[in-house]
């Protein structure tokens, strides 16, 4: 049984139906059936009128969210161990012609509004320097910490105050959703997110995810987001299988679903890792503290998982756990020796 | 019955049973079992050392491939009605940091050697003037026109002696290659072809095309091209899923059969339509003229295509056809009164 | 007695007087008195409230100029033997960060606008295509010839119809407006221009060009260069030296005097040049059909200039010059044998 | 007297002279006499055959140096408190096409081999992480501390060993060769360095810095940097007069002289400062502790500086200095009641 990550994992069976059925001619690019629904089906989800589209990954979806708020001499606030920053070879970069990445430090991978703020003010406001024009954070967090409403609501404010664009990469949103209880819009346009990537590759798609685009701005920003889906060669000529995959997941409640079960393997394990969380457990990650004779034992067991530097370890649940079905790993942490 | 384009047409069965095949549990991005077949499935294809990679679109494959041949202050000579120049919104640009497209013209959309020489002697060897660094060609051309082997080979040539890098997109390669009847080496590597965009979705495939990096400098192009899909938020979560279409392609020859079917059933077209030609049917494309009323006493009998300017249709075959199941439209084309 | 450019012709007077004059503390970049001064002089000359900044040199003026009015996934139309396209290594790519340049023909390297308006027409308002934003022309052209101000307005029509800025490269502009005897607005804002890059090093000048915006955005345009400034590197420490070059062109009328001495001298030398002409000489360029021998004969008088091409030669006058003082030239051009 | 900054001093005698003499007809750009004089006069500087050219700025001159050693996709190790981070508005980020400043802490705005080698070995080597490609460090540092020949040895070993580029930003290389006493091959080329920014501004010239090349690299990487120069638009028409001021300024000793002037001054000011240092005084700049009140009693007496934050003011002494001429303000820094 692995816990390497949440996209080593089959397709959900719903996903694969949808695929399946949308396997029918139709006009290419986005001028299909699927692709023609997204808006309204995102706009469902979040209660209020959306722009929704389809884009290859997380990556994509990031890069082009940010292009559509900060502008090449501008600055993108966001976490010095956030994905924008870590993870995509400098994707954000390139898709901005530019822009500058401030990383700030914050507890779980978190950014808090005092820090952004205290930053903020050490911009000198001629054009020697970098003026900020962008806030990005990760929902969950890369230490799978979830913002709550408030704490959203908090940068948002921050983002209002000072006329930056606010971006939420939710590669895992529906992790952080089902943990939260919430309604999704609690914990983006009301706290003012302007542009979400909205994951499913994670929580059980295939290839696909959305860029979902909020407030007065987001018909404008949404068609500037089509050019760059275009121009960074992302405009799939079938884009139906995308889009059918999509609705697959929004359409019912299977993205809550599917996360629920991710995030509640997730609590099972933490359970039995007790004395050894690096971070709470809210979403559908563990951090925890593990020596190299211990992961061995456990990999002699049959659970796989990656490494996190020294003496750590991640374990990632997904769509296809459930409580029980990681009790065996649960049961196997509990029992190492202290 | 439609023939709109090669893109609206559903997935082949085989593709969509290698995609169910791959849905497995495996190591993220490209790091599967059947990403790490390309290279060998490739080579034994070309028959030679090849470097292969899945790469999201035709688009993205043109644009990494041409970034990888040309700096950003360098120029790249191509047909002023190439998909790269016309269709792709500027995404070589955009991936080539600004390199510019030296568009020149040539009957039936194909690049002539005496047309790309006589530019390069128009190119001043100073700082003020940007220097050619590579060629671009479409093999089937935008207009269905196939490029030979010798005719490749010349282009080849040019690039040599003057020190350019010899891109050819190969959106509709698979039509190319069955309509000449040649071996694939015989109008790339043997032809001094350097990248090719080996094209799947048109030819039966769901998402997902090749880069095809051949010669001396295969492996370090293939290095930075594997660094640009990342960076340009290509690099997918689940690759296997696009390695095992591409798998399914080239393993055995359903390329090739594919190519075939939609080829035969551009000929049959190209028989009813005689003396309607814009340009010879030698893939699986016919530009005809047509006038509004005709084209309306067509759709009346049930087939559908797009209008290609005033008096002109343009009618595409795919995998799904053959010589048979088209001939009503034949029959339809030649009852037409002259 | 040279006739190579007017670049190769030292600094007048009155601009090196400014610059000893200016050799003063101050404070650094364009916080100092002459810099202060700059709106001011170039309002007063143009005879509306305008912002103006000094710039290095014509190629940096253009780029950003162009920087300021078109998206990097837009396109410009222009001739195709501008200097933005022949002659800047791709410098408006970079700037702009890939745009396209769409390049038309049209006689003496002036653009009209029926030529415009017909390839905007050909342009497909969805995503796959680059939409124009801007449009740019030479004032003087390549050639030398000049737009009047109804040519200018007429152009300045198509781009308020069809929404796209226009830029003009005024690298000689001061001989356009020596030539057309017209008030420098008519061939600026009232004829619909938003940004001019205004020439100074050509008429007489060490170091610095003026970009000048016009309109209800020029303020918000003139932030925009001014991050583009510095962000290319082109914010002098000491930028008090360009700003009184320019004070020293504007606040007088020296930018006429110079330019009507440049244009007296081309007229002197196109009476000696006729039947040779091969554009109409209207600033202070002549481009003559002159054979290898014949250039060798005037060369063996003393006199040089660039081949232009076979059998055809560039003559440039400039501030230094006046119709006596190229007299001898104008004779020896009208003895050598028919 | 005012302390303002190197930038806000005039141009010295020399510097002057050499423009007044260069002003000649002579081909443009860098054709001319002047500028084809560089290679051999910072060769002979260097003590070993170099690559030179003028460049407009400082900022251009590390962009440009960067963008020739570091790919887009690459980073570039920096202090965080370096010019190009904190001062250039995104300019290497610019140039390099999205190359990623990886910043770090040092003492003095200085870099520290142990600190760089840790960052090295934090980064993962996939195509997911930015690889470090360069290192950048600035000489005087940002604070006015010199590294010693040995200290860039260091450095420049770290680079040959993990393939890194070495860029030096000399904006005061000049003071920090006068401080050291050394040969300036010793903190360059035998330590390493690939790339140089001579700084000339701030050290007496009007306009135009140099770039400099060592190595076996030298030729290839001036090629580029002379095509980055003129798609930058940075090749002046009239380049005659950046030349004639770099070759016043090294052809004889005129660059040391005016250094040691504005070092001595510095001295001079460090002495009636003692105990008010936030940093050793080693090249021209001190950063000491000054109350508001101090500071307006200072200025009372008729000096002026810049305040640098709260309870710090900054004073910079220039070429047009020396240790009798701000013994003035010595003395009234150390009557200041303690």
């Amino acid at each position: 049984m692995h816990f390497f990550s949440d996209n080593s994992t089959p397709v959900c069976p719903e996903v694969m139906a949808a695929i399946a059925a949308a396997d029918q001619a139709d006009h290419g690019y986005d001028g299909d059936r699927w692709s023609a629904r997204l808006n309204g089906a995102f706009s469902d989800l979040f209660g209020m009128q959306v722009h929704a589209m389809w884009i290859a990954t997380g990556t994509a979806a990031n890069s082009i969210a940010l292009a559509c708020l900060c502008p090449p001499y501008g600055g993108i606030m966001c976490h010095d161990e956030a994905h924008v920053v870590v993870d995509e070879c400098g994707a954000p970069s390139f898709y901005t012609h530019g822009a500058s990445l401030m990383a700030l430090p914050g507890e779980g991978a978190k950014l808090s509004p005092g820090t952004v703020v205290e930053r903020l003010k050490g911009i000198r406001p001629d054009v020697h320097q970098v003026p900020a024009r962008a806030i990005s954070i990760t929902q969950a967090s890369e230490y799978g910490l979830v913002y709550t409403p408030d704490e959203v609501a908090a940068l948002g404010m921050v983002a209002q105050e000072h006329g930056l664009g606010f971006h939420m990469d939710g590669a895992r949103f529906a992790n952080a959703v089902a943990f939260l209880g919430c309604h999704p819009g609690d914990v983006t346009w009301r706290a003012g997110v302007d542009i979400l990537s909205f994951g499913c590759v994670k929580n059980g798609g295939m290839i696909g995810e959305a860029l979902v685009f909020f407030g007065d701005q987001a018909q404008a920003r949404a068609a500037e987001g089509a050019r760059w889906r275009k121009r960074s060669g992302h405009l799939f000529s079938k884009g139906r299988y995308l889009a059918a995959q999509l609705l697959a997941m929004v359409e019912g409640d299977l993205w809550l679903r599917n996360a629920r079960a991710a995030n509640s393997a997730a609590q099972a394990l933490a359970g039995g890792a007790a004395g050894r969380l690096l971070h709470p457990v809210e979403a559908n990650e563990l951090f925890i503290r593990l020596t190299a004779q211990e992961a061995a034992q456990l990999r002699a067991q049959g659970f796989d998982f990656y490494d996190w530097g020294d003496g750590a370890a991640r374990l990632v649940t997904n769509w296809s756990h459930d409580a029980a079905s990681v009790q065996p790993l649960a049961d196997a942490l509990a029992a190492l020796p202290a």
